[in-house]
């Protein structure tokens, strides 16, 4: 099935935001916390956190012009701190909750039931029931003209995990924390690891990695 | 486990990249296909494909400074032409080796044994096996001076699909197309889904949605 640019146009606008949002693969469910300065906290589940790099630690997530999450941006931008929660099994349902439009002094915490916790240096609040979360100091905020969305840089100051989930060389084993992944604007998905990977040189067959990163030997 | 951000900036480099490459969660697995003027083509795996906005429908990749997908930020400038191919269960490991250092003048289509597939008006390569892919005209690029990346912003303007996986409200099944998923590095990892769940408002418990969108009767 081919669709072409004068489809997409033509579309019905909300088929078209579900097709299109199905487009970049899997995504990342994450909650991000913030707090206001009057001291009302907001919690909002957002699907576009990404890598930016390890050193430093930067994250990025987009906000999108006039859409619930703005909340979440106002606070960003009052206190330039936050924290990012994963989503996991056991809290997704409450955690897609948070998307609802509750009004700016009302709490989405209380509202859908999940628990704030706070660290010392850090006025955003986490959420008690994730496995792994971390806090923010804002960076950067970078506006894409091309379409009036808000690109917020941050550094990680924090983390909080399971500690049996950190593997001997750092990598974090996120699917023994049930942390969950969306597809599209609405579907959630557990999964299921086929294996880690060697890094790839041209001339070598590829080989497995155990979950602590050493390779099986052939 | 409370990790504070002395000791992420005194971990060993590699140690870093595995720990904090697994925050952002469950990543997207996509192969960026491009050619360069001399009509070689190139191959690369992209963990970094996001979501930014479905009108007009603009998907963003991150390109890391002095990494190995440089080439394919050379051939995305010269052309201002790439295609963007979920990676499926089928051909993961293939997608991973794509990430050797293989010299410019070879393509990674060739070394890996994936196929090329072309659509009349788009000069970059798809790949055969996926079955979900796109073809792209970059619009912008960002440079992050933050840490020197680029974001590549580009416009889709043809999309390829098994059309039995778009369904009825625009939401394309990507894992009825075994659409894999990434997390840290190097992870690999099949879907399984929990739910669709409707759109969520302040006082209305939440429900389910079926895959084409249809909202459960409670």
């Amino acid at each position: 099935m081919h669709i072409n640019q004068q489809q997409i146009k033509q579309y019905e606008s909300q088929y078209r935001a579900r097709l299109i949002n199905s487009l970049s693969g899997f995504k990342s469910a994450n909650l991000v916390g913030t707090i206001n300065d009057k001291g009302v906290t907001n919690l909002s589940i957002i699907s576009s956190v990404f890598h930016i790099g390890a050193s430093p630690a930067l994250v990025g997530l987009i906000i999108r012009p006039h859409s619930v999450p703005r909340h979440t941006f106002e606070n960003i931008l009052q206190t330039k701190r936050y924290t990012i929660n994963h989503v996991s099994a056991d809290f997704w349902q409450q955690a897609h909750q948070t998307s609802a439009r509750y009004a700016q002094e009302q709490s989405e915490f209380k509202a859908v039931g999940l628990n704030e916790e706070y660290l010392a240096g850090c006025s955003a609040p986490f959420v008690r029931q994730s496995k792994l979360k971390y806090a923010l100091e804002l960076r950067e905020v970078v506006h894409l003209a091309i379409n009036g969305t808000e690109l917020v840089i941050g550094e990680v100051t924090d983390i909080m995990v399971d500690q049996q989930a950190v593997r001997k060389d750092g990598y974090i084993d996120i699917e023994s924390l049930e942390t969950i992944t969306l597809s599209g604007l609405d579907s959630y998905h557990t999964s299921q690891r086929l294996a880690r990977l060697a890094y790839a040189k041209p001339q070598k067959p590829l080989s497995n990695l155990s979950l602590d990163g050493e390779e099986d030997e052939i």
